[in-house]
């Protein structure tokens, strides 16, 4: 019998940072690291999976673009390691079962996965994209995985998908283990535990495409040697130190580790030979425009107000507490004013009706010279989200997902989503 | 008697970075550093000093403008040193000389100090300008001094002014001693040693007035984890593999050695809490395009081109052999042309009569697309240097410095400075 199941799995944004494999073939890590989850309504993506009741070649179509499936790609592994798995399972039961019938690791799966984001903005989708596809695989399946072993398989697709498995706060633990057997997500808070934090993504343009990830890690890894102090001596500490901040809801502790980690992170990139860059003018006006208004609250003996990180790329990240993201918006937004055609839409209600992000007054003692005003479209586009939960199963009847009733894809129809 | 000296002090320019102070009083660093000097026929500071015959308060004009002198201020600090020497060496010699007439430490001193070079340009003066101070005021008072213990002096007004005291290449051994008496400069290799070594300054315009290097220090120091690793154990091997490649001329080593240090330590002051930037997205590109021509000559089982450095802020120092200077300007002046207004002029004959800089072609295997063509005048000036040597004295003769016959500074006449 066909079956098929559609689910969706969340981006999560890093706020102690992954850079570095110890092992490249199975995705094992350097140090551990933590994240926050996003909220699916905003970023997510979306995998239908269909098993056919006939044995062939799997077939996967990513943002409506077939791509050729190589065993020794991180796709093929990924669907590799859900086959075994289900192997294994059927060999457990095949005594009940019996032998007479083509069992479901035999037959053919067709797969349609795409993003509710356009991949030209920069964010990543390998985390959400193989969360998905890992997660949609194990329903498929009907798999008893706990999370934290479903991780493992995302793992092996994208390092830090393995995170996007939870909802809520996410640490990877990097294990010791060769095999990579505890190298694997876990769960620091649920998405419930602080729901009041909030974040701004800010896409910066940039004229240049950055190093990929994959080999700017392998470049870092070979030839930085401030690397090596930080694996070993640093983020061990901000571990712990993280997970103390988020278990007490510590804004303030939690901003400084996460600024401290992010910038830490570019650092080692810089000592790279040859070096890696990832921030551009724009990123570090974000960064001098939040840390000026860090430093303007804190000097009125109030806390942070918010805490930028960045990726491998020039995007910024910003978190901060739900009452502080007006004046977030409105400090992004006057120094960055978004093009003219795609004005700020204010899903969450941050501001009053008649309030104009951008133009609110700034705090009396902020030094406004810390950056020139920009020109329109240096930050093309800001999204308002918050802390989100994990994967979900949105559909398990035939046809209802992004695949048509002769298995092909369907033309796109997500949000925000753009052929190209 | 009244006596005058006047005498000129180089440039110089890390190849191994001086980041971060144990003791701020003293200006002792937290590492060795090593850097090589400039020819003072480009770049210089030039110092008068006139010893009068009566007591009174010193006076002291800095690129004409007449600057107060306090006890506590490094200028300060360093007259104060170098009288103190004075009346040590004449307590020695008071039994033979008599105590009957005014001892020359007692007098007033007169002093006018300028650079050849626009402040404006953000090029670092305070070395050239408190070694010449320096130096100067050593000639003045005839004291027998070697190098090192001068340096030592120089150094109380701005570390990197200890360098200045040799031509050539310098060590500035950090010490270990509280008194900071064993923190001197050294010359590992004299001009003459490597003279086949050129620099090619690129002034890159800038938006924004960086960090100072004292509070920049002081709080990479303060908070930079990674500054601790570079600090025990990066720099003492770097400092013995950068001395190696200068004695043996070996271009290749110096160049690896000089790229690495440079963003390793641009990499620490990115570690600083708030961070420190001082490269733009100019000298990213900078650095893009050097990269590039050094992997394109390298993929040809070539060696190194050339090798940039980048101080606290956005201008490139190019260091090549001089027959690889041709390559690099082209290189330069073809992604970063100059303003219209100021056509480099190939002061030493680095292009034949009739190549145009800017437009010979690139290496076959260069990829183009490394950087984008930037519009005229990122970089609105380029110098092109070479190896220099020490401090010069220039004139004894009385009214032939700086200063006129009635002790006020002289109209400013050098080349390139504009009073503001």
């Amino acid at each position: 019998m066909v079956q098929e199941v559609t689910c969706s799995a969340p981006v999560n944004i890093a706020v102690i940072k992954y850079w570095g494999k110890r092992d490249s073939n199975l995705i094992l890590p350097t140090n551990s690291s933590l994240s926050v989850t996003l909220d699916q309504s905003d970023l997510r993506s979306t995998t239908t999976a269909r098993l056919l009741d006939v044995e062939g070649p799997d077939r996967l179509w990513l943002n409506g673009v077939e791509q050729i499936i190589n065993a020794n790609s991180r796709l093929g592994k990924c669907l590799e390691g859900m086959r075994q798995l289900k192997t294994k399972a059927e060999q457990t039961k095949s005594l009940e079962l019996g032998n007479d019938h083509l069992p479901e690791s035999r037959r053919a799966i067709l797969i349609a996965s795409e993003n509710n984001f356009p991949t030209a903005a920069g964010l990543a989708s390998s985390a959400s994209g193989f969360a998905a596809l890992a997660f949609t695989l194990s329903k498929l399946y009907a798999l008893s995985l706990s999370p934290s072993e479903l991780s493992m398989i995302a793992r092996q697709g994208s390092g830090s998908a393995c995170r996007s498995i939870f909802g809520g706060f996410v640490a990877w633990e990097m294990g010791s283990i060769d095999d990579g057997s505890d190298s694997m997500a876990v769960e620091v808070a649920n998405q419930a535990h602080w729901a009041d934090l909030e974040a701004l993504i800010c896409v910066v343009s940039d004229l240049k495409k950055g190093t990929s990830s994959t080999s700017g890690m392998e470049a870092t890894v070979n030839t930085s040697e401030l690397l090596q102090h930080r694996i070993k001596n640093v983020v061990p500490e901000r571990m712990k130190g993280m997970k103390a901040a988020i278990i007490a809801k510590d804004f303030d502790k939690f901003a400084e580790l996460t600024m401290a980690d992010s910038n830490q992170f570019h650092a080692v990139c810089l000592d790279t030979t040859p070096p890696i860059f990832y921030l551009n003018d724009v990123s570090r006006a974000i960064i001098a425009v939040v840390e000026e208004l860090n430093r303007s609250s804190r000097a009125e003996g109030d806390g942070y107000v918010a805490a930028y990180t960045f990726d491998a790329g020039p995007n910024a990240v910003i978190y901060a507490p739900k009452r502080n993201m007006r004046k977030v918006i409105n400090l992004i937004l006057r120094y960055f004013p978004l093009p003219d055609s795609t004005p700020f839409q204010d899903p969450k209600h941050a501001f009053e009706s008649k309030e104009l992000a951008g133009t609110l007054p700034l705090p009396v003692n902020f030094n406004q010279a810390v950056s020139p005003l920009w020109p329109n479209g240096h930050v093309s586009r800001v999204i308002h989200t918050q802390v989100g939960d994990g994967p979900q199963v949105l559909s398990q009847e035939l046809g209802t997902g992004l695949l048509d009733s002769k298995g092909f894809v369907k033309s796109l129809q997500l949000n925000g989503h753009q052929t190209k």
